[in-house]
């Protein structure tokens, strides 16, 4: 595939999303061709399987029920809509990918991260993403952000008790430990000027093609 | 887990679901505590994840997506019904397994056997039928079977073409090989009082505690 494959990785409350907003003003500024996407993407059976996850009377769903569901809607929406961009050689950026699987259902919910990762993979036909921005904050600072911020909003991940954050924030540093090549860990401890700051310097020293310095 | 788990496997046409019905009247007869089961089993969850993959209008699903849909509804049913039943010592008799999922969405699908095979141990937690009774039948014979038998009722898969079929009863045939501690092949070419016979026959050799061979 001749495009390039960036994620972005953290927990909410990380300011990963407002980054990504703001990469975006500065690829739309440029010219520059991308998608930005996040799971499920839009597609009708991704929808209609994301409705099964969501449905709270659910309570009965077993973990692993879970994230094969989640790898389903993951595999639609790389067939349908990730796929295509990057065979037309689009910079794709996607909120959360498998890594996100990996920490969340791998480590928070144990069913074990290798196991996940070896599912994911099936899903995935093995497309592991050209670059990954973790933003790293400690699950406290994260957690007051979205009670302060959207209070309206919290799903039912933000309402695990902190322990639960607490193995997610250590199995997202272990990835991005292992595979240190691949994934930037940025400081999301900083205020967000900074962080966005980072996030682009990452972006222009790794994938020079789509973001030119002068740009910034 | 106390129980056993006994899975039958082959072709629509094979006769395995009559085969079936005849076991479960003898054990209705020597009064055994068994289950008998089918996915999805009657889960809620199951039930809703089988109408998005039996929905005729999603005719962009990639074959992946529905493997993964599969072992989503088949991991709810463990969960809810076969390891309670197994762990109570019951033995339990499931109408196809993951045997199924190889032969038609690995080989049938070519996305591959030994994939769907590993993404099914994430979905079974390792859980290997403790006897398989495989139903082997020449294809043409099947189709004709159920032509003839069931015109009202003809599926997506009776009507995939005859080589569609055959690449399934290779895979089939394969398992049967690689796993014969396990699999029992049972000629189901021949009439169903024959292969009724024989299946009886296999299940009190192989499980004497519930298949008494008296009572036949």
């Amino acid at each position: 595939m001749k495009g390039k494959f960036v994620t972005f990785e953290g927990p909410d409350g990380s300011g990963k999303t407002s980054v990504l907003q703001s990469v975006i003003a500065h690829l739309e500024k440029a010219g520059i061709d991308y998608l930005e996407t996040r799971e499920p993407g839009g597609n009708r059976i991704a929808e209609a399987i994301r409705k099964i996850i969501l449905d709270k009377n659910l309570t009965e769903m077993d973990a692993r029920t879970e994230a094969l569901l989640y790898a389903a809607a993951r595999r639609q929406h790389l067939v349908e809509t990730v796929f295509p961009a990057l065979r037309k050689g689009k910079l794709v950026l996607s909120d959360r990918y498998v890594d996100s699987s990996i920490a969340y259902q791998g480590a928070g919910r144990r069913i074990g991260e290798e196991a996940v990762a070896q599912m994911n993979d099936f899903a995935t036909g093995g497309l592991v993403p050209d670059l990954t921005l973790y933003f790293d904050v400690a699950p406290e600072v994260g957690l007051q952000r979205i009670k302060k911020h959207r209070s309206n909003e919290i799903d039912r991940l933000d309402i695990e008790p902190l322990a639960f954050h607490e193995t997610v924030h250590k199995a997202y540093l272990k990835l991005a430990q292992q595979e240190s090549e691949r994934i930037i860990k940025i400081d999301a401890n900083q205020p967000l000027g900074n962080v966005i700051n980072d996030a682009l310097s990452q972006l222009s020293d790794k994938l020079p093609t789509f973001f030119v310095k002068d740009s910034f």
